[in-house]
């Protein structure tokens, strides 16, 4: 998992110049250390006026839900939350009971990141590791898998909802063919399918297809679309396409601690996020500056890449020397634990939405350098 | 428990127009259906400048903690969340085990509010709600409580947690000697303190006393500071006074899913709402609205005030008729069911930091023209 | 809740003479301090021939549900459970979401005996104790509290699950018109209906009708039915009317911790337990106990009995000086708490199965001697 | 995981000359599936003397506490329940906090066979399963889950325990000095050390030492005694060598519904088990069978053993057509999920302590004689 590499005294400070030189030495931590997008908080400024129903009946909320049903191209029901990490234990708790087995890739958020809060959340079911090269589970092990669990028989945990991470979290994207496969096998074994989206927006961008042919029509039963990371201030949509499941949602929600009173500063994000695709074409700069930066990357020869960058996440094993060169510079990026037998160090850098060609080209630069 | 009063329809529109003659029809619904207080969307804005590090260690929550060890005049751990159920499953599961007793008044948010989220939070501890005439439970009613569940022995639930509501639900305030008396109490069965302080700065501006005095110095160990409901987006601090109990409390927050990734927008509506005191500003002015109605109500012939009005909720019985006239002609605010016995519909109005003289005599003026 | 009253040195020894001398001192602390019925401990000695298969795929737990449908004149779903905390909890579990409210009288073993099991077992379902007199609430208090938590609306718990105790905490039985009117106005309102049954053969001894009279006739969708007072040696029976209920339910015993593997042994407990209506001859000898007790208490200057007497335990108020003389004289019952208000001390003497007119004279004589 | 083989009618009924020719197809499904021991059955009947102190502080208790201190020369506290899931999931629960992680082989019960209990009874802890080839995880891998458990920070899941499986479920022990080259990886991360030890009698009986030098003495905080598999009716002690952790530890017992009233007649199991090293003589009886039938197997050109044998538990790689043979002439035992590009079928067959050479002999023949 991660060592947070040391951040430079300045990004402390509250001083705008301070923070303006520290964009020169870009933050590649993650695509949630960014700002808000203008448009956004132009909304949440927008949505300030007068009184509004609390808890959800606001106008805001209607009309977002009705906005997600056109942009996926369904029925559907939706809940805005502001966390990723609530949205993906509000989705597998409507999927999975307390003796379930939700089955992930091993690398998955909500193994591995989220302090068993899916845990919490179902009340208790049981998390499913399984094994893959990339982030994106095989058909093959996710059959076997499939069958181990049933094998158990009636008195021990059942094959509940199977969750796939798009974008993955070593920044692949899984086909639409391989998302039909494995939610196949899912729905065959009786299970649901949950999309942890936290990075759906750049998967979508990568695929090039329409959201409904990504989710639903691929066999997505519920999605956790994150907005946070790709320029919300705090905002995360459980979309429901399965529109059974939203059963007693907002009972799971209130009792989370999840339900807003002023709940139309939620959905109003959502809404700008929606408006004029810019979810979209946030998602699309992310990834243009991703692949800028791996090609940069790949020309480098102390440098490889162990995975496609196909959304905006790019991972390199670097000579220790050259990635501690970087964090002495200034530059802010994460270690990850290297496979064994690797030698040099993993890193990972996230590009986003509000990076320039200016922040990419500096890291790459300062690589040429062997700063 | 509650029954929406009818919502015009103009009140689901996005129209200033529609919302500002909304306004002249008050809406006393409660104190969350209001706007963001103008300094404290101001103060979002001003944090949206450059990266930060994500997940509370940013320069905002630092800041935060060090600006309420101020205010509170005592060294304080402090947690950031955005709603008041969070806030306090979290502040209650650092005091109860899951085997634990948390006694409460039976009005409390708590025990009739949350959706059974502080069972969540805590693991599945007992509530035991306390009845009481006005909100606040009597020493001797907590003490007999605590005497019963004692008897109980090593293998039933222990008292862990005393939770009293600051206000009450009832729009009444402990008097600093009756927290003394109540705190002393729990302290000596070995329990913790906890308050809900949902609205605490309107019953600090009652008791005109120190925040200190209201809080640690009577005897509180862990407090649910409510800002939403005085003018922030969304924003509940969990200030701990026995710092003691923070361990791990970034655990609890973030498998709970309530760590914000971009936690400096929490931080910093916070940081403005201590500002020149705007908290207590914004609930001295709900108070004076409130006693404004209270008085307006105690000359009108039909009306019975059965509670003290302390904070900003006035609590009225009312002929059904009358009641159904407000409702016709605009008004916005809570039936509660009555007590047995009797006569008339007990109706709850909140009263808010934006309310301005006008909101309050609209109603009483209605009233008496018996509309 | 309980203080114990104290328990004298031999009652702590092995010897069988001290275990007989100590009879001679009648042990009132519970119907749970006697030995086994030995008709019951012949069966697990005649079931412990060669393999049977584990986890209650054995021939005795298939005949047990057998013999459960001729017993209650229905089709039933039956499970075995060592314990009556956990046959609640399991049982609840089946009735109510984490978001659910489960309504049962204020002395209801489920609200203050298990040490919030029932918190446990539903994931945080939310218990609402409802006032009674004698541990029978009243339609009345019951239509109040429904209507309360249903007015929370959609986003606060739903009432779910109505507990009834039946004989009650304080000795009382339903009748059967009661039962009607109060299950009536559960389903009324979408409930689920259990019966803690701990004591329902003493229940139903005293009611003089038949088993399914006094459940799914009566409106009860499921009955946690105790043994182990009544000469079990640990066994309780989940029994499912509502056959629905039943799906997933060995997943929730497994996951508990009580799937036993080797279930025979606890099917024949109950197999032999209903043969020859020994279940119903051993209450009836328990209660005929306790009316003996009561009726040589009521013959006593001192004594008061708050409660009828109608199952198998007495309560009575007497001088404290005289349950002192008692307790120094080697007799073992419980102290509960008085209530306000009442001069002297409120003891529990519960008698059973195995006790003889002797053990209880012993009580009276000591009393009338003043001892 | 697990497919049941196909049980023949003769084995569901209660016959004693059924269940006699049935013992000579032997059942070899598991250790559970057998009588319970006559010394253990007569210390029951034994037991059953009039009253006795309920809910544990009964003598029997006090006495089994005493024996086990004798047993594993130290001060233990010692908490007997009825089964090995309760006794692990409890005995978790006081090493992990819900935030916690805990480590364990990919092969472990609680990871795969307990039906999410563990998660249960830590309210949400996380499991991490690690690969091993043979049931016991190498102390590089468990290094390397600590540290990436550890990596992720101040706001993630922390290790907090680690369980062993004592034997294994692949049936093979944990040499002293590889449990101790664990263990103390786990204490230096701040974990506790929990041990499995539903066949702990089996693995000490291989390992030839003291049971303290199996436990405390190789760094074991808390043990799962499990003695139903060795000739109980239904008992599991958990012993904690560690006896701060004891704290509460009958709360949760009473919470879970695993506290008897009768507690006596578990605690005289055990008293009985301990008897004279019957426990110990029991493990060794069935692990000669077991090493009789993996000789056997050997000798057999088709059959491959693909672990050691070192406990009571011999699995086996043999054609289908044999396998099919075996069943249809009446041998019981389980199929397994064989490795990928295993050619044959996997099977597991256990012995217990009532079994005979001729009942492991049967077998042979049958396989000899290609049955």
């Amino acid at each position: 998992m991660e060592q947070t590499a040391q951040t430079p005294p300045c990004s402390e400070t509250l001083s705008a110049d301070d923070t303006g030189s520290q964009r020169i030495r870009t933050n590649f931590m993650s695509d949630n250390v960014g700002p808000v997008c203008p448009e956004i908080l132009a909304a949440i400024t927008q949505a300030n006026v007068g009184d509004a129903p609390a808890h959800g009946d606001d106008a805001w909320t209607a009309q977002l839900e009705a906005r997600a049903a056109e942009v996926f191209e369904a029925e559907v029901r939706v809940f805005p939350v502001a966390t990723g990490t609530a949205a993906n234990g509000l989705a597998l708790s409507a999927l999975s009971p307390p003796w379930g087995a939700i089955l992930c890739d091993e690398s998955a958020h909500i193994f591995g990141r989220e302090c068993s809060a899916p845990e919490l959340f179902t009340s208790g079911a049981k998390l499913c590791p399984i094994p893959s090269p990339d982030g994106r589970m095989s058909p093959a092990m996710l059959a076997r898998t499939i069958a181990e669990v049933q094998a158990g028989g009636r008195r021990l945990s059942r094959p509940a909802a199977l969750s796939l991470s798009q974008a993955t979290e070593w920044g692949t994207v899984y086909s639409l063919d391989q998302l039909v496969e494995l939610t196949t096998l899912a729905h065959d074994a009786g299970m649901g399918v949950h999309m942890d989206g936290a990075r759906f927006g750049n998967a979508l961008a990568h695929l090039g297809c329409s959201p409904a042919d990504a989710t639903w029509r691929a066999g997505v039963d519920i999605l956790s679309l994150g907005a946070t990371k790709s320029g919300a201030l705090a905002a995360d949509l459980v979309v429901m396409f399965d529109t059974g499941l939203a059963e007693d949602m907002e009972r799971r929600i209130k009792r989370a601690g999840h339900l807003w009173s002023k709940q139309r500063f939620l959905s109003a994000q959502l809404l700008a996020w929606f408006e004029g695709d810019l979810w979209l074409r946030n998602a699309r700069h992310a990834n243009e500056m991703a692949g800028r930066l791996a090609r940069g990357l790949l020309r480098h020869p102390g440098a490889m890449l162990p995975f496609e960058t196909q959304a905006n996440e790019v991972f390199a094993i670097l000579p220790e020397a050259l990635v501690q060169a970087l964090e002495v510079s200034g530059f802010i990026f994460l270690r990850r634990t290297a496979p064994p037998g690797v030698h040099g160090t993993l890193v990972r850098f996230v590009t986003s939405y509000h990076m320039q060609h200016a922040d990419v080209d500096a890291l790459l630069e300062a690589l040429a350098s062997g700063e």
